[in-house]
């Protein structure tokens, strides 16, 4: 169905430029440097060729078939073009202008006319007041933030269908830092058309894809949702960061993307009914899809806690019980063997302190130990680099064992221990640099436990 | 009281070692790599120099005054060398090594031997347990972690006392990645001599100190630590973690620094009372030192947000209404100016949404009308520099404004935006990574505000 949109054979780009300033020449140096393998296709009657691609005076003038049209220019010249693409069959439309129906009656009529040009019509809009869309498998990237100011991530398994635009975009810039891996970003923008209904459906079916992430103010149809959202839930994690949820919230809403205020309760109780965890931030969001994406659900609430520093030890458990997990009760067996055979030097409790002397078998054997243990249901282990003993083969030994019990990993400190979380993310293993982070991404795999336990 | 600790003019590394492996020989190298000027004095029987310094077989061999001794021998070897350091009067003396009264019996029996040592003579002793004390003012840093693994913070505002040495190291690494400013950090670990309150009230009389933080697990003397905080307060802001708060939690804390539970109720109604502000993690408990450190406490609810990304207007005005802060409501006279002289192109409602065309110059005339209305009492302005117009001048343009109404800096993004980040945080301007963080620390300012008006 969007296989076209995120794997288009060519692509139109509507009001390119030769100004590096501008959006039409940023939007080409996306292409380019995200790797895009199809044809590019620039239009603008008064260029002959941008970055080597020939130009063309309008859309109905390039001599192939235009999977993808990008149209860059200013709302007042979107219609035509439209129109041209629509009579041309260009199966995807994304006009990037705002000023449309978020400005008002006029806005509105204009969206109006989209919607009626493209009845009937194979053509489809992503749009319009949008970033557009980032699909890094196959180099698609029509964002307007330019290379120079702005990291996108690699490929992956997350779907991250957003209604706002930056957002997105600040967000992937900052997950990139750790190289979270993106399987589709997709800005809808003012949804003249397509919707998240329907690309959730999608990406539901769509194998490269292990979690569905949503940032949204208000949603196309909330029923729809609801009765999707039940069902895709039961084999994808849906993640939803609903904006808007207080009533300053929501008035913001209302100007930015024209959000009717919802009764947030309603909200609330419908996305448990539905399965989707809901998140409360741009770090939540795509926290917790990580975690849904790299790991089993959590079907119980006994967490083990693995630390190389008792102060960590201690903030995590407060914040395990706190959200309403339990610090597991390790069971004698367990305590023996890490007293006796494996930390004499330390803590054989839960949190387990292994203490600065703890090397990377310690933390082989104190694994496995805890993987025996029926009375633990998920490890949070602290990677702690900065002590002396612990070397860049933990990541393996954590590896191994993070396949079996849900496991998140923590890994706090600065520039020299970045490479180590980029290590475990690009090993789809839940990785997070501060405590937080690690209890709450847990309580989201133990969410989605109870939900499919529920089901069951 | 304290200057000759933070500021020895020598320093005795007892069981200083060549081997890199050492903690005798890392405390060296971080004593070099920190800048240490003073006189280093390593001793150990066995070795002529060490890095050039030259070796002595004991302490009362070295032909010199000491400031402060480094034990970093087991804690068997503890007892005796201690001695040698109390009759040849030396100040300060760290002994690291663990196995004392967190241990049992035996444990505490040594620090009560140590405590007879010191009773009536100058020496003062810090730990033992401990990661000792780090000072980048005087390049004092006894740190047992390599510099390798580590990164150790600028000099700076806050001073850093913490019952748990590798979360207080961990965290200063972190907060490395953006400069964040440490005055001094100190670990007290087992706190036979030294504690939190004495420090407190040394660095409330410290004009490099802007704010005070504190890891803590258990209070050394509740009593007089609300006492004296009570009084700091007044003047100087103080952070507090107070970790082990949950049941599990203070189970952790028991066998980590042998931490009695406390009612947490109390304890929250203390801190309050005496005017610290609670922090909950690690991060938090930096991020409030900062905002408290550089800017002035907030005196009212109604805050303005500056931003270019919708989306991230919209989740901080939640989170804005959630922690108990208001979305100020804007003069008419200051919407008009906004909608007509400044923004015709945008949103003139609270959040502000400059949208994607923002330039510097906008930043400039929105901050400065904000900081006119008088309905605004603090602004969260997010600097996010993935947009085309903005520039590294919008440092310069934020600074001349947060000066006036406490502001808060939020700079969301990846790598190409840490430098910004680091230029905040280099001018003392209190910068946040995500929204959260931002209005967190905006609660703080808020907390602060509120205990100061009552106190009038």
């Amino acid at each position: 169905m969007f296989e076209r949109l995120l794997n288009p054979r060519s692509i139109a780009v509507v009001g390119a430029s030769r100004n590096p300033e501008k959006i039409g020449n940023v939007v080409i140096r996306n292409l380019i440097k995200s790797g895009y393998k199809g044809k590019i296709y620039p239009v603008n009657p008064k260029c002959d060729e941008i970055f080597g691609h020939k130009c063309y005076p309008d859309v109905k003038s390039i001599p192939d078939e235009i999977d993808l049209a990008v149209i860059v220019l200013p709302a007042k010249f979107v219609l035509p073009v439209l129109k041209d693409c629509v009579d041309k069959g260009i199966r995807f439309v994304i006009p990037i202008a705002g000023g449309f129906g978020e400005t008002g009656e006029e806005g509105k009529k204009a969206e109006e006319e989209m919607r009626k040009m493209i009845q009937g019509k194979i053509t489809r809009i992503i749009g319009p007041n949008t970033v557009g869309i980032y699909i890094p498998r196959y180099g698609v990237n029509t964002a307007l933030t330019a290379p120079e100011k702005t990291d996108f991530p690699p490929d992956g398994d997350i779907a991250f269908i957003s209604q706002s635009g930056a957002l997105g975009l600040l967000t992937m810039d900052e997950m990139s830092k750790f190289s979270v891996g993106f399987g589709a970003f997709i800005n809808l923008g003012n949804r003249v058309d397509l919707n998240e209904n329907e690309l959730m459906e999608f990406f539901a079916e769509d194998e490269n894809i292990k979690s569905i992430v949503m940032y949204i103010e208000t949603f196309a149809n909330a029923r729809e949702f609801v009765e999707k959202a039940r069902e895709i839930s039961k084999k994808k994690p849906i993640i939803v960061l609903k904006a808007g949820r207080t009533s300053s919230g929501a008035k913001a809403a209302a100007s930015h993307t024209g959000a009717l205020a919802s009764n947030d309760r309603i909200v609330d109780g419908a996305l448990k009914q539905c399965g989707a965890i809901r998140a409360y931030d741009e770090e939540e969001m795509i926290d917790y899809a990580r975690a849904l994406a790299y790991q089993k659900p959590l079907f119980g609430d006994n967490i083990a806690i693995v630390t190389t520093a008792g102060g960590v030890g201690v903030v995590t458990a407060d914040y395990v019980e706190e959200f309403g997990l339990k610090v597991a009760e390790l069971s004698e067996e367990t305590k023996k063997k890490i007293k006796e055979e494996i930390l004499p030097f330390a803590s054989a409790n839960n949190p387990i302190d292994m203490t600065a002397s703890a090397s990377d078998d310690h933390y082989d054997s104190v694994l496995e130990v805890l993987n025996e243990d029926e009375g633990v249901d998920g490890i949070i282990v602290y990677a702690l680099f900065q002590t002396p003993l612990i070397t860049e083969r933990v990541v393996d030994v954590i590896e191994k064992w993070a396949k079996k019990k849900p496991t998140v990993v923590g890994v706090i400190g600065g520039s020299k221990v970045e490479k180590y979380i980029r290590e475990f993310e690009k090993r789809k293993i839940p990785v997070y640099p501060s405590i937080i982070r690690c209890v709450k991404s847990m309580v989201a795999l133990r969410k989605r436990g109870k939900y499919l336990e529920n089901r069951m």
